[in-house]
């Protein structure tokens, strides 16, 4: 070859899933939630400066791409993601994602990751962070309702972040619920099976919903739910696939990441679109209030935002700095002489 | 590692710089054009087939990052391109790109490419593959009006799809017509240097412009287009930048890609928006006329359309078959059960 090496620029940091586990257990997985939920609390902070663009939807009769792109004026993110039912049939994930950062200024890449496990952790460091501003004081008890993919990630990022000490499973399906419960073995929280929803929720201050039925399901009834909790649902994320009964709603304080996109995909799809609801990041930059009252039962409606996967990448960025947990991927063409594209091409001649 | 190897629907293959070079030679440049252009024109005979998004643009004082997604119902494809015309002050490209193609059925991604490259070629196969359709017969001869990184990929297209064997450069910028010039000796193509756009288009059927300037510009004033040409114009592809003068577009028969695109970014965008245009589709898929007599002026008013992209991308995931081409990227997290992507997580700890 006899043109130049590539500058710095054409070259873009690339996480593999490989390197995201090795980097989540080179950070550990709890300093990594902590680290999640500081970045994406900073960004709520900041809300209003970014761009907020509806996701970019292709559906088919199997599932549905999405392309979410958000911006602060400074960095540009998008994240790629998919949703796919069927898929587990066929041993695939339900939902894949990679994501990228660029620079707004001049528009080039400057980061590609993996973010099947970046969301999982992005997910429940907001679970945990919302939880933080709303929660009674004092919660160390959660109900795990659905024990799927994210409900260890879920338990994890309570004990990391609201100082969680038990969490009570429960899921239709027992051998989710057996898997969750190994799988949360020796890390720190008192795991308890529990055989039925009724029975998780005992003694919970916090009530995490997380099932997968693309349905509309009544996982919490009304008279399931006692005053003074928190409840993180984040199983009900698109039209149609809601978890708690609309009593259960109409009883609780409800927080959302962006009403535009929770009245669409959220448990408030159940309701009139002008119900009233807070917008979390109000809160917690100060100008709402949270929980008001011990008896309160506060809502957090979440069907995750392009923010959220813009605050995770952000701090993918840092985290590899300085590591070797990247490698760099030649995807940008780079010729000495901008006009000479085709030159850089004939020089690369054999 | 304890856990097993990433299946093959998790890996996800790659195409970089590097490697598109070495691809476009090992093929040969002109039949990887003519591949183009006929993957192209069978994307453009079933246009109706496509899902057509508008692109997602996110501007800033700097530029502009886009994303541009379509699918066929089977594949779903997206470019990531940015335009930065400042870029070029730090030595940067104005405009890079990287695409994805994914399966509509399951969602997984199956190619991830570098896409500067493959957007020069995809343009002027595009082009030339237009111009089979509408220049006059026998039309051997091109005025190539902008000499930077688009313009020897536009001549050797109309080479090896039209059978061109001459090409008259012209530039404001002699360097650029320089460079052009020397790019293209050698090549098979009779190369004239000219001093003046008028010049350059003595004994041309086809004029070719594609000139870099975000402004109202006017490269082809009224006077200097005689009857019986074909004019591809390239260059004005955003809101504020034109190359031709109002009056030439009233005396030519105007094609486009796709209208509610063309009339904001177009040549077009300096005529009222009930102009009648033709749809380049409806001509390829045997619908509506092309040329109809030899007198004609037919314009071409190109502003690159997602289609392309994808019919680009197509033609690369069937090209790299069998070849050792690509590499693989681990960019999908692929759990033996879907369920347990925290036990994958824990079971790659060091």
């Amino acid at each position: 070859m006899k043109h130049s090496a590539p500058s710095a620029k054409a070259l873009v940091p690339f996480v593999s899933v490989e390197t995201m586990m090795k980097l989540v257990h080179h950070i550990g997985i709890e300093p990594m939630l902590r680290g999640l939920a500081d970045y994406i609390e900073q960004d709520f902070r900041r809300w209003e400066l970014f761009d907020k663009t509806p996701r970019v939807a292709s559906h088919s009769a199997k599932g549905v791409i999405e392309l979410m792109p958000t911006s602060d004026g400074e960095v540009y993110g998008f994240k790629y993601v998919n949703g796919h039912p069927g898929n587990t049939r066929q041993g695939l994930q339900t939902v894949t994602a990679f994501g990228l950062l660029a620079d707004v200024g001049n528009g080039y890449p400057v980061l590609l990751s993996e973010m099947t496990i970046l969301t999982a952790l992005r997910t429940a460091a907001t679970s945990a962070m919302v939880a933080r501003h709303l929660a009674p004081k004092g919660a160390d008890t959660m109900a795990m309702i659905g024990n799927g993919a994210q409900s260890e990630f879920q338990s994890l990022a309570m004990k990391a972040i609201c100082g969680l000490r038990s969490v009570r499973l429960w899921d239709i399906d027992p051998a989710a619920t057996r898997k969750a419960a190994n799988n949360l073995r020796g890390l720190g929280l008192d795991v308890h099976v529990c055989n039925s929803a009724e029975a998780a929720i005992e003694g919970a201050q916090i009530i995490t919903t997380c099932t997968a039925d693309k349905q509309y399901a009544t996982i919490l009834t009304d008279n399931m739910v006692g005053a003074g909790v928190h409840i993180n649902a984040i199983g009900g994320d698109c039209p149609g696939k809601t978890e708690l009964a609309p009593a259960v709603l109409l009883r609780s304080d409800i927080f959302v990441e962006y009403p535009d996109q929770t009245r669409i995909e959220g448990e408030i799809q159940q309701l009139p679109s002008d119900h009233p609801v807070t917008q979390i990041w109000e809160v917690i930059a100060g100008r709402k209030p949270g929980r008001t009252s011990t008896g309160q039962i506060t809502l957090f409606d979440s069907v995750g935002f392009a923010i959220e996967d813009f605050s995770a990448l952000r701090y993918l960025r840092d985290a590899i700095k300085g590591t070797d947990l990247y490698m760099e991927l030649d995807l940008l063409a780079d010729p000495d002489d901008p006009r000479d594209l085709f030159g850089m091409l004939q020089r690369a001649a054999p």
